[in-house]
């Protein structure tokens, strides 16, 4: 709590994108995968207002048709959406010219349908890359799609936009706070993701919606949301190799009566980190096989930015990974992953902790480089057949920190990814 | 063939370190791993003359005891190495100055027996990182040791490097050619290597020793060696993460009449790439539980080096492996990782072909990057199916060539990796 300021953030209960003022959502089975498997694969966000967007779309130099389509719309001055079409099943991807017209079919039918400005719709897509999208099966979806528009089915939504995942990945948070003159305000934000596949640096497809009630400035939102998704997607076993169609998106359609200015950013800072982190671990959580929830902290690093060198080098290594799933306090292989980071450290001053609870007093297992005695082996051991533990990592090098989340690799991965066309 | 200059390579029949003249080899077990397991776990190289050494260490921060001992004891002016010494089973790893010692008194006492100088005993280790080696055990075996010493035991030393590879891989070959004097002249190299973790980014230690009868001047062998290794050992699904403990060590001990200058350079260069390449190729062949040797051609990238950084980042993703696990021609698993890889191309002009021999007409799958025919997925699947076949990616962006092996990424590859302290 900032001093002479009161505020807090509390979860909604089953919250999601349709927690905020001003949203509706829905779902429909539109057969995209064309395998005849019935489940929701066509999902629907309207906002009653224009909203402000912030995006961040993947680094890759191979981009689906929706990330080129989004791309474009975003560079428009000062854009603002209604609407947000998402389909599973289907990438999009590497479908060239005819891919892009796609897009702009779909976002078209659906513009006129809403009876609002094409440039207000924004598409994402996420599944097999390589195959034309059935547009004319969701263009025939569109009446019913919005027919079933409610400000309670964000769950439908967040159903809808799943591939691999095992569940649903929403979240909602309610900031109430005292303005300067003393009067009780709050706003929401409310959010959704999919992503699975990503135990490794693996180019499974991460999708992120978000929406707020809140009035905001989009090169303010865009600060913020930059700052947020360092905190949060960037810091699971994924980083740096995204996939064609990754996209994170923010609408804030200024439906409650907060605007963010430099007397609330930190609130609004605070609740966006936290719908971001809760999301990306989430995805953790339901890494493709995964079976446990690895923090890790990588502390006195030269810089932040070696620390985070250091703790993707572990999180993403296979070794590092297998090691979790044998539940084995094997930290040799922690050390060789640092040592291959490219991180500036003395090997002979790391000191590695384990603790199944970041509050508790964790077990010292090496210092200066070296295991204190063999037998802490067990206890670390202990600690790790949990299924969520943190591995603490001290290069003694500075005061670059940070955090970094990560999972194991197990055999149901090689299962779920060598299946025939997954 | 050179023109005007003759000159043949050929293997030699089941030959190894002691095929080239002047050495001798040895192997015991030492019980180094303390399980009681009986199996060759320590290993010993004599050579008759002192040979000129070359050697590529680790670029790990974190280097095992028998690394930074190898490093220094090549740091000296012009080093001549007799007897290389190799304990397979424990890494000698993060196990501090006391490591270091045990390096010291082991090459020490083999010294003495041998009546040589201590500066001429190399030493490597490889096994599990963070525990003491035995070292009174590894002393009480040298006399067995050196009275087992056979110019016909390069197989027996081959057996004794390995850990979990599934077999024993050494090679050599007698090149043969005539000299400007119309002289008849022939050398030896024969090489073996150890690793097999190897079929991602994952710090498993590969060791390699090669033997050869040549005389050569250290800064020439040095040279040449760093290009073999370029082509070899850095072009299989590894590059770049090394363990604590890799090390690639040639010998030459001048044994036989054939010095290399220039006027037989190419052949010797020729002769040793061959050597490591195949030595490569087999520890591929052995990746852990892979069952698949993937040769990944990338061609038509704006440089050598953007097309070695798009083969390994397409060779090391576990998502790419899986698809070769699962023999599906999921050609978009290669396009994702092309573009995450760095490497700068254009998307749209990329094609990809594959072939089950690099000397057949490829299927040609992908173009301008689009699928030709969803009719040609089954001739694809097909070339999938066996054992070893070619994917060559044209980025069409220049000249830039490289050739890259890589293997699948299997149920079996996790069993291995997350067995308790593997």
């Amino acid at each position: 709590m900032k001093e002479g300021f009161n505020y807090q953030i509390d979860y909604i209960e089953d919250g999601g994108v349709t927690s905020p003022m001003g949203y509706r959502a829905s779902a429909v089975y539109a057969d995209i995968k064309g395998v005849g498997k019935e489940r929701l694969d066509l999902g629907l966000i309207l906002s009653d207002n224009k909203a402000t967007i912030s995006s961040y779309f993947t680094t890759n130099l191979v981009k689906a048709a929706p990330v080129q389509y989004g791309i474009n719309l975003l560079s428009k001055n000062n854009p603002k959406i209604s609407a947000i079409i998402v389909n599973s099943g289907n990438a999009n991807a590497c479908t060239g010219i005819d891919g892009y017209n796609d897009c702009v079919n779909i976002t078209s039918a659906l513009a006129k349908k809403l009876k609002i400005h094409q440039d207000e719709v924004f598409m994402s897509s996420t599944g097999v890359i390589g195959n034309r999208l059935p547009t004319d099966k969701i263009i025939s979806k569109l009446d019913l799609l919005i027919e079933q528009l409610d400000d309670d089915s964000g769950d439908l939504f967040a159903d809808s936009i799943l591939t691999t995942d095992q569940f649903r990945k929403e979240v909602a948070v309610i900031s109430t706070y005292t303005d300067s003159n003393d009067e009780l305000k709050s706003f929401i934000i409310g959010g959704t993701t999919k992503g699975a596949g990503m135990i490794a640096p693996s180019l499974a497809t991460m999708l992120a919606f978000i929406t707020t009630d809140v009035e905001i400035d989009k090169p303010l939102l865009d600060k913020i949301l930059k700052t947020a998704i360092d905190k949060s997607f960037n810091s699971i076993s994924v980083d740096g190799d995204m996939s064609t169609n990754d996209t994170v998106v923010v609408l804030a359609n200024a439906t409650c009566s907060v605007k963010i200015d430099e007397s609330n950013i930190d609130i609004f800072q605070e609740a966006l980190e936290r719908v971001l982190t809760d999301l990306a671990l989430m995805i953790v959580e339901d890494a493709e096989g995964g079976t446990k929830l690895v923090t890790l902290i990588v502390k006195g690093a030269k810089t932040d930015q070696d620390a985070k060198l250091c703790a993707s080098k572990i999180a993403n290594s296979p070794l590092v990974k297998t090691m979790f799933t044998g539940n084995d306090p094997n930290w040799g292989r922690l050390m060789s992953s640092a040592g291959a980071s490219g991180a500036d450290f003395d090997p002979n001053k790391v000191d590695i902790f384990f603790s199944d609870n970041d509050d508790e007093k964790p077990v010292h297992y090496v210092k200066n480089g070296l295991i204190i005695d063999n037998n802490l082996e067990n206890a670390v051991h202990q600690i790790m057949l949990k299924p969520k533990y943190a591995i603490i990592i001290d290069l003694n090098n500075g005061d670059g920190y940070t955090k970094f989340y990560t999972s194991d690799l197990t055999i149901e991965y090689i299962k779920i990814n060598a299946d025939y066309r997954s």
